[in-house]
């Protein structure tokens, strides 16, 4: 196995591996990784760093697969136990290794690139980091002083680099960002059929065990600031971080939980006292949320290390605060405790799990929305990734049979201890995957895709809304030009921002895109070195008249369509979506 | 022994102790107590809540004197076993502590009032709290919601309070704040002699051992705020609260100190590697104090149970963070380690306990100093009551024989583990008390304060200035009115701020107080029921002359200066002061 320090030849490697086909993602795939995991379900075996266990495990485990909790709270729990050290461009990782089991047995380990490379240690036990933490020192020099919080990231320096060079071989680096879209249209080029296009796509894109992992790291490192006050508070990663529809570089997600203390909120009662603690009293629950998390904004800004870019949106409905995290590299949005939030995480972490098939779709067509500017990071009139992975799941719901299940049909299958009944609202549903049965649908994802464009370039908007519930269209309650049932609060639309344009050009483009599907040789195609498939919904359709553009990859041999990327700066998804004029 | 609730009966208990006199505080004495406390020092033993050990321990200690650090030490570590409680107004003590027992052993406790009676309780071992505090609940009411921050401030209620009234009995309460200089002034009447009035004065203005316990618990409630973040960091109180020579009510100067984290920055060195903390880098230690202080008055002001009036003073020379504690009761200010402070601390300690005279006369002068408007509480052109301690100092020092060795002397006595420089100024002295021989010098304190008045009165300020380290006056390297030099910083003059008609009006009070001691006819004043003594100094002579009211009280009848004082509403030295003009 190459072992190279940059994440390029890592995902051609990564591509050769033969992870499409609905047969190679039997539940909640992540890429790489074929070995039940700490994840709980059946994941793919990620290419490992010298030393790990290799081939052998890529048949799939039968086991049961995990709830959604147990899986959050197995990953919560690795992640208190590791730390993170940033590392000199070369190094033995024996060596690094062999130190720090001194300190205690490493569990896993792996490596990344992010300005510099990091390794991520995960140790048996937790009190090894106590014990290393004991043993490393404070950074001293004249030019600066520091802020002696100590946390879990370090520094890792030769003494000699020079010397030391010699022995030092490349670490494998596991990738944390996905493949240029270039790259990926070239990648998809070879493919022999559409469903393969699909899995590879969602094989690049979607987070490897490595970045979940991260993700969870960088929760327990925040956790560190909020437990420094409120010892029994956990700080958890939701939506796309947890749901199995994330992406390579999305923002985590992470909210502070006191669900915990509060359970615990009896006052003592023994002999004829009562005892309490003297607390802050604030006359509303939401002044209190805003000040705690002014202060750990705070906290994160002043002490911790690599916390930058803090910006408290308090007044928000939701009160947040976005920081960057530099050391781990993400993006972080640290709100309070919301409930629904972590239901429809496990709603579709269900769904994810159900069948290969509804991520490969939802990654497919997410990718195809943001490359013709139909979604956007910042929030605006756009169609979320939300409502689009719910229209998804609606149309999966319609299939005949079904792909998977109505929300209703998951309630009926909910027994005691998922009963869940939050401000009023019933979010019960099954959290044991095994009492779902499998779907009989074995329709291919090239139809699926294909009906997919067919499905919603046809559908009354004007007049229908769409259920997860019930999982049938029902007449509009009221006029946004797209309604889509929030899942769990029944009074409210998830895509209430989109308006009359912007719903026009998802019609817009979905019949454009069914149409190229449709009249598509793919033979001629592959002879003549044109995109097809997927791979031709993934070049900008042209803004002016769609229609024309149908022939616009005709005649063009490989060679210009090469220059063509690199004229409009296709690096990545973002830009492409610039260059497609949004 | 009386038990009532309000402080003012117990204030003229304590008046009724045998307190007076050299005799009665051979060390650092502090009102009421007389055992060898954990203070150290030889100290008197307070008037104890029912239950407590009484009489028989009214004999001097004979044992070494502990030195500054070793009672600071001490007194800390008590602090972290101690917890407050806020009780209803009649409370069954002795079912409090039994409940209390519960958790573990109980060394002491007391009670005070502060808007409410609060019990203070320190157990023999740490763990007895968070055995307590695993007891006890989260404060929950629909009206409210609470910062679930758990500290050891706890509120104590009766689950029946109207049928169980009647079994319970007043505590004994510890007084927290002196009594009226109007009752003062009677007090001294009733006295035998001018020493005696003295030793009342420091009876009743002296920090008691309770008000010492408290302020070092308000310190470690704050270190439980700066430990969240840096485990290893300590809040210590400096100045007045540690220096023998705190007057009950001042304010808690107290101090981060982060010492000890930097002491062992030593980088981790294991084979060919070095690894140490990633932290936040500023450019100057100033900048991280700042951001430090910053943070941590947030904490104090967002989760911190009456922490209230938060002021963060950080572009002051030295920055620093105001707040008022109101379990406690303190007006506290946090700043960030000043080894030179505690020097000074330690320094003043040290001249506090050689000689009971010492803190007599300065109490004594201090007193008079504020009802003349000498100083003030509020920073100005003012003497401080630093720069007037050391005035006291400097004329103990001038005594034939010397009542208290210079600063030069005690650094002759200085052994090895003595030795501090501190940014290049060397603050070496002996921290053993025992190495320092009593004086020979057996002057009273009458004696004392008229001389204490005629030799400032008659003092050469235009020439002169106050050199404690050599014990004698030296030319004024610069032209301030006064110049005190700092005994640490050498190059710094600590009276700086004095402008020329504050010395001015100092030096004339001085004379026309020395003048009335000289001129008084003790017999006489008894007769006519008129201030004598150090209780005629403490009345305003009147601002426009005040040679003319050398005889303002002949005649008036103990009635009419009574009504005098109550007209001037004389409760407290503050508003005495105001009355008197400034």
């Amino acid at each position: 196995m190459a072992h190279r320090a940059g994440g390029r030849a890592l995902s051609l490697l990564r591509g050769r591996l033969p992870l499409h086909g609905p047969a190679a993602a039997g539940g909640c795939a992540v890429r790489g990784q074929a070995r039940l995991g700490s994840s709980g379900a059946a994941v793919r075996k990620a290419p490992r760093a010298a030393g790990a266990e290799e081939a052998g495990e890529d048949a799939e485990v039968n086991t049961r697969k995990k709830t959604f909790t147990e899986v959050q709270t197995e990953r919560s729990e690795q992640a208190e136990r590791t730390v993170l050290i940033k590392c000199p461009p070369k190094l033995n990782e024996k060596k690094l290794l062999q130190y720090l089991s001194s300190h205690g047995n490493i569990e896993s380990h792996f490596f990344f690139e992010n300005r510099g490379i990091h390794a991520v240690i995960e140790f048996s036990e937790k009190n090894s980091i106590a014990s290393l933490q004991d043993a490393i020192g404070i950074p001293s020099s004249a030019e600066h002083h520091v802020v002696p919080f100590k946390s879990r990231l370090f520094t890792f320096t030769l003494k000699n680099p020079v010397s030391q060079a010699a022995e030092e071989t490349p670490v494998h680096l596991s990738p944390q960002s996905h493949i240029p879209v270039k790259e990926l249209i070239q990648k998809l080029c070879d493919a022999d059929s559409i469903s393969s296009q699909m899995y590879i796509l969602l094989n690049e894109y979607q987070l490897t065990e490595e970045n979940i992992k991260l993700r969870f790291l960088a929760c327990s490192l925040v956790r560190d600031f909020a437990r420094a006050y409120f010892p029994d508070s956990t700080v958890k990663p939701f939506g796309s971080s947890v749901n199995t529809f994330g992406k390579l570089g999305c923002d985590v997600d992470m909210f502070l939980d006191f669900h915990d203390i509060r359970k615990h909120g009896t006052k003592m009662k023994k002999g004829p006292f009562e005892m309490e603690y003297q607390m802050k009293r604030l006359p509303s629950e939401r002044l209190a949320t805003q000040k705690i998390l002014s202060v750990i904004g705070d906290c994160l800004d002043n002490f911790g290390p690599g916390c930058v870019g803090i910006q408290k949106i308090l007044n928000a409905r939701c009160p947040l605060v976005k920081f960057s995290h530099q050391p781990t590299g993400f993006q972080c949005d640290l709100s309070v405790s919301n409930s629904i939030a972590i239901k429809s995480s496990e709603l579709l972490y269900i769904y994810g799990c159900l069948d290969s098939r509804v991520r490969a779709l939802v990654f497919s067509v997410r990718c195809w929305a943001r490359i013709h500017g139909l979604t956007n990071s910042v929030p605006g009139t756009w169609i979320t990734n939300f409502s689009l992975t719910m229209m998804v799941m609606f149309f999966l719901q319609k299939r005949s049979p079904p792909i998977i299940p109505t929300l209703d049909q998951l309630k009926e299958l909910a027994d005691e201890k998922d009963k869940h009944v939050i401000g009023g609202y019933d979010c019960s549903f099954v959290s044991d995957l095994s009492k779902i049965k499998p779907t009989k649908n074995t329709e291919t994802l090239d139809v699926l895709l294909g009906d997919f464009f067919e499905y919603f370039g046809n559908f009354d908007f004007r007049k229908n809304s769409i259920n997860l519930r019930k999982g049938r269209e029902i007449n509009k309650p009221e006029s946004s030009p797209l309604y889509i049932w929030n899942p769990f609060e029944q009074d409210l639309n998830i895509s209430k921002n989109v308006n009359q344009p912007q719903l026009e050009k998802f019609v817009a483009m979905a019949r454009e895109s069914a149409w190229i599907l449709q009249k598509e040789d793919k033979t001629q195609q592959v002879i003549n070195k044109e995109p097809w498939g997927l791979a031709a919904l993934l070049i900008p359709f042209g803004k002016s008249n769609p229609s024309k553009m149908k022939n616009r990859m005709k005649g063009l041999g490989s060679e210009t369509i090469r220059s063509l990327l690199d004229s409009l700066k296709l690096n990545n998804a973002t830009s492409l979506q610039k260059a497609a004029g949004k």
